[in-house]
């Protein structure tokens, strides 16, 4: 049993884990001065409870300081734990130094948050040259997987689907979904140049054309990589595909881009509140919070 | 001797640093992707090496994560000490909890600071309740003042000033001043209804009829402060007065509020960048460092 606050813009999220778990959710105010500065009020008797504070942290910048204070002014008032559910968890992809001086911010971002929270749970976090959130977290963090609800979205949504990873990194997400629902499943290579350039390969495939091609990753962010995968899909002759992501990162007009690619609909989890939203992913909390 | 960086927007002030101490600057980069999360790469060697990092924390909650990656790779790459000059400090004025629930932010803030910086430097932070920045900061925290150089301009530019303080929380700056410069100088009382509504009384003044007003506080943020003691002022058949603002915070529209209600002119220091800057600070900085 823990109380459960919310970061302004994770309202519905915290009110979903508060109704499946039946816990009680806390009031919390942000306020902003006209010098950009904020101030924080826990209207909510917290001492010595357990608290949950829901944080989506896409844009997380401006977040940070809201998680310090949060966490100071919880402590303060004595509370007794502080989990920080992150659907999205940010600041996962900058793993490896390729030049001097250059900053691990995954590393410095995770030692923030391992100093403010007692625990960390979040939703697929980018894990590629990171084995487990423990290389990174010295909190106890614990990892949920939307693979089955995807799986579950195609099942019911979609006939004689392929699933598709638009490049390598993908293909930890693709192959679990394709399990999950016992589908075919095909990874494409790519290049990056940049922040916004890729160029992308695809495999022969012309046994897969009465297919309907789902393409999956864990992050749709500027959207090229996917874009670059629609055009090396309908190059090859397939059918115009379904985009899925897990987390609607979503860079300014990348769902615009997807869409003017040939992608017929673009689908993610709610990690990060967006209209695409179509899965969510709460339950998979309520699950964790509720085996222990 | 100490390698001198500094965040975009204190370039300036930090070549003024290092010209007037002989001291070098050391190139940094920050790179924003897409998603809104940056990078950050330190450009010099600095390894063994003593370290300033000049940053205005004029809106702060954006400035945190760039604090936080200079910080941490700057250790990683074997920095000595790191000592932020932080020309204006934010943060500093929710310094008493007045309902419960509500974080003591500049607590908060100063935590974060203690926890990534060896030493603190910074011009007229504003200490209300707090009698030293040691009651806040568990580093070593200097403070220089800019009383000396704003009695200076006013002594080279303004013929037969009185120094006014808008409010009794502006009293230790103009009186400061008043006593630099050998001026006499006249102290309005406020009342605050909100962030932005305050109401202004001042004492009769026919003596000072013929004085050029110069109405001093330490931040001009909202500038509501100031319009009221400019309406009271001309009310009471002053001349219009000269504003002069330590820190040129400045809500949107503050300037021009300012000058709307009769200001002549509007001046602040340099501690945050600003087209009204007309008093540079950094000379105290230099001398502070010098006298070590």
């Amino acid at each position: 049993m823990a109380l459960i606050f919310n970061l302004p813009e994770d309202e519905s999220f915290a009110h979903s884990l508060a109704k499946g778990l039946e816990w009680q959710q806390g009031a919390l105010k942000f306020h902003e001065f006209p010098d950009g500065e904020i101030s924080i009020r826990i209207l909510t008797e917290i001492k010595g409870q357990e608290l949950v504070l829901v944080a989506n942290l896409h844009q997380p910048n401006q977040k940070l300081i809201q998680l310090v204070f949060f966490a100071e002014t919880a402590r303060a008032a004595g509370a007794k734990s502080i989990t920080l559910v992150a659907p999205y968890l940010s600041y996962m992809r900058l793993d490896e130094i390729s030049r001097p001086g250059e900053g691990l911010t995954s590393r410095h971002f995770a030692h923030v948050l391992s100093h403010y929270f007692d625990r960390l749970m979040t939703v697929d976090p980018h894990l590629h040259r990171y084995r487990t959130l423990s290389d990174l977290y010295t909190i106890k963090a614990d990892v949920v997987q939307a693979a089955p609800l995807i799986a579950n979205w195609v099942w019911r949504n979609v006939e004689n689907p392929l699933i598709i990873g638009p490049d390598e990194e993908s293909e930890q997400w693709v192959k679990m979904i394709a399990h999950e629902a016992k589908l075919p499943y095909i990874i494409f290579k790519k290049k990056r140049y940049g922040d916004n350039t890729v160029s992308i390969s695809a495999p022969l495939m012309s046994e897969y054309r009465e297919l309907t091609p789902v393409m999956v990753d864990d992050i749709i962010s500027s959207g090229s990589t996917m874009v670059q995968g629609i055009k090396a899909l309908l190059a090859s002759g397939m059918k115009n595909p379904i985009c899925i992501g897990v987390h609607a990162v979503f860079a300014e007009g990348a769902q615009t881009h997807l869409l003017e690619a040939g992608a017929v609909k673009v689908v993610t989890c709610n990690t990060i509140p967006h209209p695409t939203n179509a899965i969510d992913v709460s339950d998979l909390f309520i699950r964790m919070f509720q085996e222990q």
